[in-house]
C-alpha cells in the first residue's frame, strides 16, 4: 500500500475522498506552489493532468529544484515560460527531467552527447487503438473501443489522444521544449510494439535508441536515480529473441489528421498550440460523452487552428488564455454546429 | 585516389608492389613500432590483420597515443598486455578506441554511462553466409559459398569466421578487453539485417542500441572525430520505415559450434584463447584451400581447446607462443589426421 510521509491537499480543493484514503497519514492543506517549493524536496515529480502544475513547476525550477515531469500540458502550453524558469534556476541546480517513456528514451540517448550534433529526434508511436482499422471505419468507433490501447495502460484522455495520434503531436512539442530542439527536427515513426521507446539521429548518421518493455516504472525510476542507474529492474527484462521482430512504418497522415494539426500549431510558436491543446481537451470530452463521432475530434482541432487569432511571442498568461479560448471555442462550435462535422 | 602524406614500409618486408602503387609519394622504410610512436601522430588507426600490430599498439599506448583498433587479434591474444599499456599511457592521454561496428556501437551506448551499471553487452550477429542452411548441408559447402556474407563486404578470413560465428566469439573477447567487462556479461543475439550494430543492457533494465546501415565508414569516422561527431554522413541515412522490420533470434549453437569454443576459451583467461585463435587461422586457411570441409573448422578448434596445455596469467610472450602453437597444432592434426574429422 502507498504510504506517503505527508499528503498535501490543495487548499482550494474538495478533499473528502483523499482524506478517507489517507486517514492514518499526516495531511497538510496548502497550495501546490507552497508544496513544490518546500526546502526538503530533492526531486519534484509532477504527475498531475492539465495545467494545475504549470505555475508550481515554474516556481520550483526558479528555486533550483530538480523537476521530473510526467505532465505534458505544462510544456505544451507554457514551454517558453518553463524554459525561462529553468534558465533562472540552473545556477542553483535546477534540472528538468522527463518521465514520459519517449522523452526518457531521447534523454538517455543524449547522455554524453552534444545537443548541437543532433540531426533528428525520432519519437516512436504505437498507432493507438485504431491502427489496424480502415479509414472508413473510424467514423463509427465508440469511446469504449478507443480506450483499448494496444500496448500501454493509461488514463482516458491520453488513450484517446493516442488513438488520434494528437498525443504524439503533444509529445513532439514537449520534446521541443524539454531538449530545446526545433520542432522541424522532431520526427514521428510508427512502431507498433512500443519496445523502441524513441531514438536520436546524429549529424554523422549514427542513430541511438532506447529499448525496454512498455512499463512506466523504468522511466520514473531513472528520473529519480539520475545521474545513477539503480541496481533494480522495475519491469520484466526485455527478451528481443522472444519478441522476434520489431516493426517500423511511416505514419499514415490520412488516418491521423489530428497529428498534423498539432505539428502545424507547434511550428508557429505563438499561442496557437495552447489554443489547440485546449480545444483537444474539450473535443475528447465530447467524444467520450458520446456527443461527437471520433472523426470530429480532428475536425474541431483544425477548425480551432483556422480560427485562432494568435499572439506572437506570448507571455504565460497569453498562452493560458489561449488554452481556455480553445476549450470554449470547441464547446461553442459543437453547440452551434458551426464546423464542418 | 588515396594520397597519403607519407607511406611507411616495414623495413623487413618485401615492398615492390607498395612502391609501385605509391610511386609519387614520399616513402619511408621503418619498423611499425617506430611508425606507431611518431611524435606527429594524433590518432593511430590500426587496420592490419593478425598480430603484426600488437607490439606497435602497446608501444603507442604506453606513449600516451590515441589508438583506434580495427584489428581483433591484438586484443584476443594480447588483451591483458594491451590493457596494461593503456593503464601506463592513460596519464599521458592514451585512449583505446574501437573501429569494429559492434564495438563502436557498444562504445557509443556507453558514452555518458557508468561502466559499473552495465548488466550485459549484447553483440548482434548476422549469422553469416549459412544462416538459412540446414545443419546437414554444412559439410558440403564450398569456400566460394562461404565467402558470400549476407550484409558486410569484408576480407576472406573474417568472412569465413562470420560463417562459423567464430568471429563473434573473437568480438566478445575483444569487447571484454576493450571495455574491461567480464566475458560472462557479453551475450550474442542473432539479428539478420545488421542494422542494430550492438546494444548495452543496464542494471535498471534499460537497453541502449546503436543503429545504422552496415557501412564501416561511420565507425571509422567516429573513432577519428571523437569526442565530437562530424557534420558528415559517410553512408546512406538509415530509413527504418523502408526496412520495415528488424529481426532477432537466439543463436542456434548446433549450427555454430565454433562460437562455443571461442567463448569457452575466452572464459579461461589463460593462453587457451590465443591457442584457439591461432588454430582458427590455420583451420580457415585449410578450408579456403579446399583441404578440409567447412564443418572441420569447429572440430579442429575443439581439438585444440582440448589439447592445449595452458599457462595461467600469461605474459605477452606466453600468449604469442600459444597462438603459434595453435596454428602448428592444427596443421599437424590435419597432416596426421589425428582429429575426429
Amino acid at each position: 500500500m502507498f504510504r506517503p510521509k505527508t499528503v498535501f491537499i490543495d487548499a482550494y480543493k474538495n478533499s473528502s475522498s483523499v482524506i478517507k484514503e489517507f486517514e492514518n497519514q499526516k495531511i497538510e492543506w496548502n497550495s501546490l506552489e507552497t508544496l513544490a517549493t518546500r526546502e526538503d524536496i530533492d526531486v519534484l515529480i509532477v504527475a498531475s493532468t492539465g495545467l494545475v502544475s504549470l505555475k508550481p513547476v515554474i516556481a520550483a525550477l526558479e528555486m533550483g529544484k530538480k523537476v521530473a515531469l510526467a505532465n505534458k500540458e505544462s510544456l505544451v502550453v507554457g514551454g517558453q515560460a518553463v524554459r525561462d524558469a529553468l534558465t533562472i534556476g540552473q545556477p542553483l541546480g535546477a534540472e528538468l527531467l522527463p518521465i514520459d517513456s519517449e522523452h526518457s528514451a531521447v534523454w538517455q540517448c543524449l547522455w554524453g552527447e552534444d545537443t548541437d550534433a543532433v540531426k533528428e529526434l525520432i519519437l516512436t508511436a504505437s498507432g493507438g487503438a485504431f491502427r489496424d482499422y480502415d479509414l472508413s471505419e473510424l467514423a463509427d468507433v465508440t469511446a469504449q473501443e478507443a480506450l483499448k490501447h494496444p500496448t500501454w495502460l493509461m488514463g482516458q484522455k491520453v488513450t484517446i489522444d493516442s488513438a488520434t495520434l494528437f498525443n504524439k503531436g503533444l509529445e513532439a512539442v514537449e520534446a521541443r521544449w524539454l531538449f530545446d530542439i526545433p520542432l522541424e527536427k522532431i520526427k514521428i515513426l510508427q512502431h507498433k510494439e512500443s519496445i523502441v521507446h524513441s531514438m536520436v539521429a546524429f549529424q554523422d548518421g549514427s542513430i541511438k535508441a532506447q529499448l525496454g518493455e512498455p512499463d512506466m516504472r523504468l522511466p520514473i525510476q531513472i528520473a529519480i536515480t539520475h545521474p545513477k542507474r539503480a541496481a533494480n529492474e522495475p519491469s520484466a527484462p526485455l527478451d528481443l529473441a522472444k519478441h522476434g521482430s520489431l516493426n517500423f512504418s511511416e505514419v499514415n497522415h490520412e488516418m491521423y489528421p489530428a497529428l498534423q494539426v498539432a505539428l502545424e500549431a507547434g511550428q508557429r510558436e505563438d499561442t496557437t498550440m495552447a489554443a489547440v491543446a485546449g480545444a483537444d481537451e474539450a473535443a475528447v470530452a465530447l467524444f467520450l460523452s458520446g456527443e461527437i463521432p471520433f472523426t470530429d475530434i480532428p475536425k474541431l482541432l483544425r477548425h480551432t487552428l483556422e480560427n485562432h487569432q494568435p499572439t506572437p511571442q506570448p507571455a504565460l498568461d497569453d498562452s493560458l488564455k489561449a488554452e481556455e479560448w480553445g476549450r470554449n471555442f470547441v464547446t461553442e462550435s459543437h453547440t452551434n454546429r458551426s464546423y464542418a462535422g
